[in-house]
């Protein structure tokens, strides 16, 4: 395993060579399920500290759901809004209740809502960085008021880079 | 790697003992099918006694469909309309028109109208309670104006607890 | 009210004459919710004696959903399914299970269950008519086994003619 | 016409009359978020065991998704899937497996897949089952065979009850 690790790590090395000169392809960064998971667990814990039922979604560098969990007793509706709300910080890099400043009535990009099959732009969606600053997912709460579903975002995004 | 791993799986133990010590099943209420057609039936006497013309819907506990009439006459487009009021008030437990004083244009959950496959978030969506006072399922009314899918919402809810 | 009914009658009667000469109008003929309600109960009443737990649902004649009921430990797939099933049996005008011989691999209509949202064509949809016959509505039963279904299905839908 | 609501009155009210001597309301048991969780790293352990890479999905007795994990490197196709072949099973109590069977050409619920907004009917879905044997929701894995998903699915739902 660890030899073919080896082999593989040569291989694309030796694949990044003429990349360098090229743009042919992107090196990218993604969440693995261990960070989701852990980050699950922190905000998990902040809502129980705090006694805030809620649903929590990760999803990773291209949006897709990655880790989920809905606390007992929490809202049904809540499901779907914190998947909602990961995707939106990760479709467009960005806390979810800044978003929803500039989609107001008059904003400059009023009901962008209505794309992607809904986004959510209230707080509680946030995109996660890893320790280089870069962003490689982002989580979603939904179920508490949007301040506590924001802190509790926060204290799960934060916890991989503590 | 592999000790990353080892640590993980502590850390998550540790997490587990609580959870070993905390109740392991949820006992839940939920509407019986005679509860669902009784306050049907509570909700249309209402209605017929003030002349209004109504779609009724009746969901359990998990926001599924339980029962439902549509009276001769009725907006075609209420049976939508009254399917999720029900689903919208037991999505987040509150009564829809509560819910949609939040949801204006710079209220705090602007736009959550987006998610669950469509919410509606006007008067007519009531949470049902047993006489424990446990929420076992929604009641949606539309047809009328929004205070008559309101009282006929609530005449129906209370009808089985009076 | 009789008065305003009265002449209401009037009002369509006159409107009638020049329809009997021209083809501009049709008179049609549809379910009421006291056919829907006694359907429901009827179907109800056959399920409860043959032990089946099963969802019923009666859609109008223009395929809308007039009244639907969820028995108590039926499955929760099965709300879909037998709204699917009244819908189908007014979409066609017929049988579910006669419309599914026709939609297998190689049949005349191969997987027409993709339009109209999705259909149901296996048994336990049935057209309700009139005692004159005339189509007014249909009706879905799911739940049990096929045979089941259709049997109850059919006790719903005669319980109006009998 | 008043006669008749008279009747019908009647009619309802004899029907009442075994309802109000039935149990009034249902006690049902869910999985607690605990149960989700554990069932999910069961899950998991049993994938990386068998080196497959896997979405899971736990659902809750109402069909809702309740805790998710998307292992590094599985199919981006997979998530839908996991989660569909979960609800699939809850939907009817099934394992996805079965169901498939009977949803062949010439099976006895050809094409039923298109309801429900899409089932799953091929093995990787299992109801999960409480120690008294009561459903209380289900479990989808998606990401390898057949025959790996449905192995992964049955570590994970047998783990609350050994």
């Amino acid at each position: 395993m660890n030899l073919f690790k080896q082999i593989k790590v040569c291989v694309i090395g030796l694949a990044l060579i003429p990349m360098s000169t090229t743009t042919y392809a992107q090196i990218t960064n993604d969440i693995s399920h261990e960070e989701a998971f852990e980050i699950l667990l922190a905000a998990k814990k902040n809502a129980e500290d705090s006694n805030v039922l809620v649903n929590i979604a990760v999803v990773d560098a291209g949006a897709n759901l990655k880790a989920f969990i809905r606390m007992d007793d929490s809202f049904l509706g809540s499901i779907d809004v914190a998947i909602k709300k990961a995707k939106t910080a990760r479709y467009f890099d960005i806390d979810t209740g800044e978003l929803g400043e500039l989609t107001q009535p008059g904003g400059i990009i009023y009901n962008i809502e209505l794309s992607n099959g809904g986004l959510i732009t209230f707080p509680g969606g946030l995109p996660i960085k890893n320790k280089d600053g870069k962003i490689i997912g982002a989580i979603g709460v939904s179920g508490g008021t949007i301040e506590q579903d924001r802190a509790i975002a926060t204290a799960g995004a934060k916890s991989i880079v503590d």
